[in-house]
């Protein structure tokens, strides 16, 4: 176990940082227009599906759902893309693919097809690329993303069905995380409703205090492990392996209790563990089996002991609450959903004992369980119609749908009092400049021109090499509005041109100096040659500018007016923020450019700008 | 069965000629953020929610969901202003929720409700309200619509359980449509897949036909009907009903089949007609039990005649197509389902006779007649994420979600190849300037200058009482650019201050009268007074202006500077049309000026210059 989980740790420390966690605070990120550095790489790709893979095998309480959604980003990115920075060989340059809109498009559709993939949820896919992605409701993307999850589905469906049931061509399995059937369930009523109620009121609070301690201890691993060296990283996570297989088995020693087997049929996966033939240890089955298994057992199969339950409930709790966060790949929705789980069934055994089998046990048992799965997800990870249809399109069974989504509104209400989703509290953390639903409050009063960053560096239409450089390397800027001085008036009213991105300027830098061999007078580079080395530029700091000849070239003239947008979006100085943030919001903009009646530029509003 | 339909087409002629159709295609123009006049009136509400209840009485072949989603927009526009036109005497006045986007997400909150009313399904609700309704994808919007729906659907569900079942607190009843219990129908395979395509290239064949055929009665009725007197309509009605009645009678007797009665529990919902005891009339137990019962029979009992369902497919196709545009209020969701679900039977009936009953025959014609109605609605109708999501939820069976979602969409493509949509074609006839989702591409390559409007009607900021006067009785715009003149440059450049938004002017004007018997010079009139009278503004040419005095309040001036908008978003002339469509379609905005960089305004886009 512990070798499975140290490769997974040095895949994950030594190959790519950004493969840790879920991935779906990357994807999230990544789809609100913010960039996030190699998120789409073959490289990270490699080491999250790699990774993934030995970090469930060592027994760590993962799941696997997270990082496939990421996987499926990544190939949704890639793909159209037809090259790779790793794989230079491929190169089909299909330009109609490559901006930044369509990019986005596509990682949004294959994270879609991730989550359809994992759950065997299509229409809980498309919903989740809306949720996490978009701000801009299209109906043909929705409807290509609806496509792309419903091969996905129909793939797995196919080669599953093929493989585990050797019926090839019938599509009985539906995803990789099915709840099994639920029999006979249509049974609840208005007393049931008010105890399902308070099982979403409970679930939010265990899920408010999983988020709170999480937040601890992943501003704890910024601030000393980060620092230190890489192998600390690896260290913990192996340390963290070593405690799950310690609980894992002294648990069942200790407080697993035997039971006779009733149900021939569920003989497979009960675990005997140190029980006489013909019985079973409860906690060994929770613990010993993969977590898919244990969710099957908890919702369809009775015989846990009350305390065997609770107990797996607070270890779980724990154990997955340290793992997430550290240097493995590890998702998110497994976990909470067996913990939940647990929780559900423990309630509903606590109420089999207040009410000494008045209800229908075996059913309400196994409805309880996915109701308490529902409501401590709901509490973890509080995202709202996607992961109501997502968990409906799991049970596969529509009359539960109500339950789920009174216990999911009322779990994410509950938790939503004391702080946020835990994607959102990682996104935080790594203080990226992410832009959330509604403006907030205090900014709804103030105007662009409160907010707006007026310490700018223009750039002239006609410039020299020498100073763009000068101008890169001093600032960190992104995007330079480009100003035109009028010199027969007095005041210098530069007016607004446009803005200019700065990779575009540093992608030009190279070109001039090899086109300046040639032709001192530089040529204009055309716009495709950009986007065929974008993203990948040089970055500035790492150019070699000590050449041969370079100072001729330094002084000649730029024209920069190629390269720059023509007609940015801009907005008036008295725009009150919330009409700025709506704008930022629904065009995916980094910068958005303020300039005043007269067309001067009065300063640039960025992201950080919104959000701080 | 006449008197029922007289009712209903009077109702619609005199009381509100808007209250005919579905009102899907009203409330997809208002959630556009198209004005449609009196959409949202508690007039339209009765006259549509009572003229239903007649037609479907009156034995139209008209659905009620249409007109409930309709009515449930109207009631979320009404209720949160807690005022109406029609009902004075209530008046809250809560200034919050009046603001034009706001009423919008009632509106569109409220048709949400309607549908999940409607079909059970208030997940399938919220994707409608989403997908023609807004542009921008809000998540607390979306999740407050979610709440609504539910609490629709639970109510509902309440109410029906304890009246139909006399169970009060279970919830067992989930929806008004509902296609019963599908039993053991997970056994499509590969095979069954290719059929199922085939029949949604059937479907979309016959959804283009009836869009097609019905595209021309509209025309017509346009061309000839709407130009005659009042009374023409109600007869086109009365003609239609009378057919109806005739068809539906002498079908039975001329091609109904007497059969014997096999089961018993069926009983109650098959009609005798003519024939003798223990036995039942096919084609009559279709026309005769309403519409929801009659697709109950098509997918769960067998007994139904090849021919019967063939030829009734052929009446009820051209009746329905006939029945959809005339001037009762009519729904067109089950209507299509029933004609779709005899076209699936009739499909699987075939079948059945090719293969000689080597298929198991009983589950077969139900799964047929599911899928044949899913393919025929989405030929007709056309929408997307949405359709797929209610039908699933009245389905009430996640497993044929995958078939219906391949089917929908075959159909879709297949019907997209000749025309539109219905709802879209009926849009497109009342030439409302609907924005569609894509850039129209012809479009794609000019720029803001290319179809601006330019000959514009200034207004300045401070301006004489009577030209405003002129202005607006002269113009139809609704929206002027105020703008400065600089005195002491050569040529008039008028600086952009804002577009002014006709209804301020409007009201500006009668406060303006009343305030000036007081005070020669006006008072600002407060933004909340504004937002008080708005929508109910009294029409400038309505306005009488003879009145004694008014002379004197003519030549004085007015500042229009408080009731301007002073920062409204704007566009460059070199903009390509593409970035000015989103900026249109996102912001739902109605008028955006065209500035250049010296912050002159150069014209106007409207939704017109858009869509034409």
């Amino acid at each position: 176990n512990l070798a499975f989980v140290l490769i997974a740790a040095l895949l994950v420390v030594y190959g790519e940082p950004l493969a840790a966690g879920s991935g779906i605070p990357e994807i999230k990120c990544y789809l609100n227009g913010v960039k996030v550095r190699n998120v789409t790489r073959l490289r990270t790709l490699f080491c999250k599906a790699v990774g993934v893979l030995f970090s469930v095998s060592g027994g760590l309480l993962v799941g696997k759902e997270g990082p496939m959604i990421h996987s499926g980003g990544v190939i949704g990115g890639g793909v159209p893309q037809f090259q790779s920075l790793s794989i230079k060989n491929f190169k089909f340059n299909i330009p109609y693919f490559r901006s930044d809109r369509d990019k986005r498009d596509f990682v949004s559709a294959g994270a879609a097809a991730g989550v359809a993939a994992a759950f065997g949820a299509p229409i809980g896919g498309v919903l989740f690329s809306l949720e996490e992605g978009c701000s801009f409701w299209n109906q043909s993307l929705t409807w290509k993303t609806l496509f792309c999850t419903m091969t996905s589905t129909f793939t797995l469906n196919f080669f599953l069905s093929g493989t585990l049931d050797h019926s090839w061509g019938s599509f009985s399995q539906s995803g990789l995380l099915t709840f099994g059937v639920f029999e006979n369930c249509h049974l609840w009523t208005l007393v049931d409703l008010i105890i399902f109620i308070l099982i979403g009121v409970g679930g939010g609070l265990f899920g408010m205090v999983f988020n709170a301690i999480n937040t601890r201890l992943t501003i704890f691993r910024l601030k000393y492990l980060a620092k230190t060296h890489k192998i600390a990283r690896v260290l913990e996570a192996l340390l963290i392996g070593f405690l799950t297989t310690v609980v894992a088995f002294l648990t069942p020693l200790w407080i697993g209790q035997c039971r006779a087997i009733l149900d021939e049929n569920s003989n497979s996966s009960l675990q005997r563990f140190l029980c006489p033939p013909g019985q079973y240890n409860d906690m060994a089955t929770l613990f010993y089996n993969d977590q898919e298994t244990a969710i099957k057992q908890l919702f369809h199969h009775s015989g846990m002991h009350a305390w065997t339950l609770g107990l797996f409930f607070i270890f779980f709790f724990l154990l997955s609450c340290l793992t997430y966060g550290s240097s493995v790949p590890s998702g998110l929705f497994v976990p909470c959903i067996l913990c939940g789980a647990a929780y559900g069934r423990f309630v509903s055994s606590f109420l089999i004992f207040l009410y000494f089998q008045k209800i229908k046990t075996h059913i309400y048992l196994g409805t309880f369980s996915l109701i308490g799965a529902a409501a401590f997800l709901g509490g973890v990870v509080r995202m709202t119609i996607s992961l109501t249809v997502i968990l409906i399109e799991c049970t596969n069974e529509i009359s539960l749908s109500l339950p789920i989504m009174v216990t999911l509104m009322v779990a994410k209400w509950i938790g939503d009092i004391a702080n946020h989703g835990l994607y959102d509290i990682h996104i935080f953390l790594k203080s990226v400049p992410l832009l959330e639903w509604e403006v907030p409050s205090i900014a709804k009063s103030l105007t662009a021109i409160d907010i707006m960053n007026t310490r700018l560096k223009f750039v002239y239409p006609h410039t020299r090499v020498r100073s763009i450089v000068n101008l890169l390397r001093t600032t960190a800027h992104n995007s330079f509005p480009v100003v035109t001085m009028k010199l027969p008036e007095i005041e210098s009213k530069s007016k607004l041109a446009s803005a200019n991105l700065r990779y575009r300027l540093v992608v030009s830098l190279p070109q001039i100096f090899y086109s300046c061999f040639a032709v001192v007078n530089q040529e204009i580079i055309s716009y495709e040659k950009f986007n065929e080395d974008y993203p990948r530029f040089t970055d500035i700091h790492e150019m070699n500018f000590d050449d041969l000849n370079l100072n001729q070239i330094m002084v000649s003239g730029l024209d920069v007016t190629p390269y720059m947008h023509p007609c940015p979006y801009v907005v008036h100085p008295d725009s009150p923020v919330p009409q700025v943030f709506n704008l930022f919001r629904t065009m995916g903009l980094r910068h958005l450019p303020v300039i005043n009646s007269r067309g001067e530029v009065l300063g640039l509003i960025t992201r950080h700008n919104l959000t701080h």
